[in-house]
């Protein structure tokens, strides 16, 4: 259909649509045994059609100078046999997580004896735009049709070849399985206006997922019709505490700043209450700098902190996902909330405190998706919470915050039984 | 402040905003007893000062020629000391009903050791958008503040002086019983620009509830920012299969239609199985003809029911909130079903059956907020579904579904308690 000069975008997007709609009628009511089995087979078939995968790889990658990818796009482009493993494992891993759809999450007998039951069923139709990883691909298509929901999957045009070959085996094998047709749908034309055309059709697609940096996400809550399930940025704190222990709040902060530098659940911003700042910063931001971390601080950490630069308000707002970090010495507990309630961007908090009092008060009155009390910040993540899989991290509090996991991909409905009850 | 003559609208509606968000942070963490204190005083407050309520509202009725309001929504209008008494038990009511916010909903211990706690959270703020009626502003600040929401309230002009008198008393013992300052505001100026100007300060404003008629909710759902939670229309079904219990099944439809005329959840289209039709159509009509309700049916129906007229391709889709019903006769429960799925709104669905199968393939299929079983679509309501109180009833499938009660109005966060662990 890409290939067609005449292609009608608009009504290619609209009988996508259509067809995915149709699709998640069959789906909503498929067993979980057959969603099981499909996701077993495109295990088998996506590692036994290893060579085609790395074939059509191969001509994105030979492409990618075109599009002027980094080293590092090139790399998170790249499949090679051990990381089409990991897309098989992935697949088996979903396949395991029970199924979510039909159970009755809450149910009451009403004194006239009509029985409500709230029942999980999937969302209807997901409209999933992502980036350059092609194991998104097969991740995504998984974790919807596991929930479901029928998916319309747009990836990046660096990896339009990969993403194909993976999309027509599990379209292969969906067939085989007896999944509706449509049940995973790739976006055939690399026209960007596609996009906007999707984004405007909320009677057939029920959620929009963007995966990928903030000027995607950005444009895609300003144009979508249907709801958005989305992740802005994570400016993530260590907040440590007048009680904290000392070697805890050290292993922790540089758990939570180092171990990964680039991932939203990283710590940039650290907060020391006053009282324990003098033993503890300087010591701290010794063994930060040594993992070469740039201190950014107010006056007192500066005083504290030989090297620290002087941080500005803009410093205190910043994803750095690199390798530097906010600093700030506070007066209490108090201020230490009021600040990442100002700055922060509701994604992860820590506190190091042996206060029960502070926990408390910290975990009531931070207001973000994951507060943790002595943790690290990078725990904040689908398969650390025990979900299993997930699509991504919300930052939103409307439907689903934190992980987004199965569940988090299904809404419900009240099913309720009588014997012939009529309203009074 | 609406006297000012140089009040700066968008500054206003800033403000406004602003100091909800401050108040949504204290909010958050009442303990129930607070709240409830502030409804019981608040009840007894409203019934106190009955006679400066019904003052206001007078002058809200001598104004309403001005407007050019029905007698009917003049009835909507005004107040009488046994109105207010509804309103002071609506507040006793949700002071009644259990705190939803702290509650830990979910939780799990990690191997690592972590507990992950899902603790339920206010949303924040909300801004609630409504027409004539009075008594909502009680019912709709009482609401907010138990789910731990600050809320901006926006009223009909109609009902200002009434509004403001209620308001005023909220606020009132609001501030005696140590509620934050701005938990309930009222928007003090008539501009039908702030409406505009509020529902795009989605940086202060978690969720808009518009409730009134389409276009209100129509403009509301294209001008936010924030996330909607909207009530489109409710055309509802009854689908009388061939195995019903031929009584049942009347009693079920009149009540269904009959019983209150206007509502949403009123039954507007009628479906009978092709097989049962001959038994049951001429007498259902019959009844429902001397209810004074219009059947308007498809070939077969009018072969059956003398009287009925022609019903079009519209007549299946609209929401007719009157004495009027759809009717058509289908040879199968799967074309009830897609007829359903094609022509109604997905908020209440009935079948009258005596097949279990036929009863677990409805409810399985029909894509509805709530599907009932042999029981009336009348009882899609949160009172009915024991859920104390409602804002409304939401036609989306996103973050909430069918009745909103307290819990609706809530998020999550995830608490984690750990003793220093990193991640590796």
């Amino acid at each position: 259909m890409n290939n067609s000069p005449d292609l009608n975008l608009p009504d290619y997007c609209a009988q996508v649509a259509r067809q995915a709609r149709e699709a998640s009628r069959g789906l909503a009511s498929l067993i979980g045994h057959t969603k099981n089995q499909w996701l077993e087979r495109s295990a088998a078939a996506i590692q036994e059609r290893t060579a085609e995968i790395l074939a059509e790889n191969q001509l994105d990658l030979q492409a990618a100078p075109k599009f002027g990818l980094t080293e590092a796009a090139i790399d998170r482009l790249r499949l090679t046999p051990s990381r089409i493993e990991a897309i098989r494992d992935g697949l088996l891993q979903i396949a395991m997580l029970p199924n979510p759809i039909g159970a009755v999450i809450d149910s009451a007998v009403r004194p006239n004896g009509l029985r409500i039951d709230k029942v999980r069923v999937p969302l209807g139709v997901v409209f999933f735009i992502y980036e350059s990883r092609p194991n998104v691909t097969a991740d995504a298509a998984a974790i919807c049709v596991k929930s479901g929901n029928a998916v319309i999957l747009r990836g990046g045009k660096e990896a339009a070849h990969s993403n194909a070959a993976i999309a027509r085996i599990l379209g292969e094998v969906a067939a085989q399985c007896g999944l509706p047709p449509h049940a995973v749908q790739l976006v055939a034309t690399p026209d960007r206006a596609a996009v906007g055309h999707f984004l405007k059709l909320n009677q057939w697609i029920d959620v929009a997922i963007p995966r990928g940096g903030e000027a995607l996400i950005r444009r895609v809550c300003a144009e979508a019709a249907m709801p958005v399930i989305k992740h802005f940025d994570g400016n993530c704190h260590v907040y440590i505490d007048r009680s904290a222990d000392i070697e805890m709040a050290e292993s922790i902060t540089i758990n939570a700043k180092c171990q990964r530098l680039g991932v939203c659940n990283a710590a940039e911003s650290l907060l020391v209450h006053a009282e324990i700042a003098p033993r503890i910063l300087p010591r701290l931001a010794a063994l930060l700098t040594r993992q070469g971390i740039e201190i950014r601080g107010d006056d007192r950490t500066i005083q504290l902190v030989s090297g620290a630069r002087k941080a500005d308000e803009d410093d205190y707002r910043r994803e750095f996902l690199g390798p530097i970090i906010s600093c700030k010495v506070v007066d209490s507990l108090a201020e230490a909330i009021a600040h990442i309630n100002e700055y922060g961007s509701g994604h992860t908090d820590a506190i190091i405190t042996q206060e029960l009092a502070a926990a408390e008060q910290f975990t009531a009155q931070v207001d973000s998706a994951a507060v943790m009390v002595n943790a690290s910040t990078r725990f904040n993540d689908g398969a650390e919470f025990g979900l299993g899989a997930e699509i991504g991290i919300s930052t939103d509090k409307f439907h689903a915050r934190g992980p987004c996991g199965l569940n988090e991909l299904a809404s419900y409905k009240y099913i309720v039984h009588g014997s012939g009850q009529i309203r009074s």
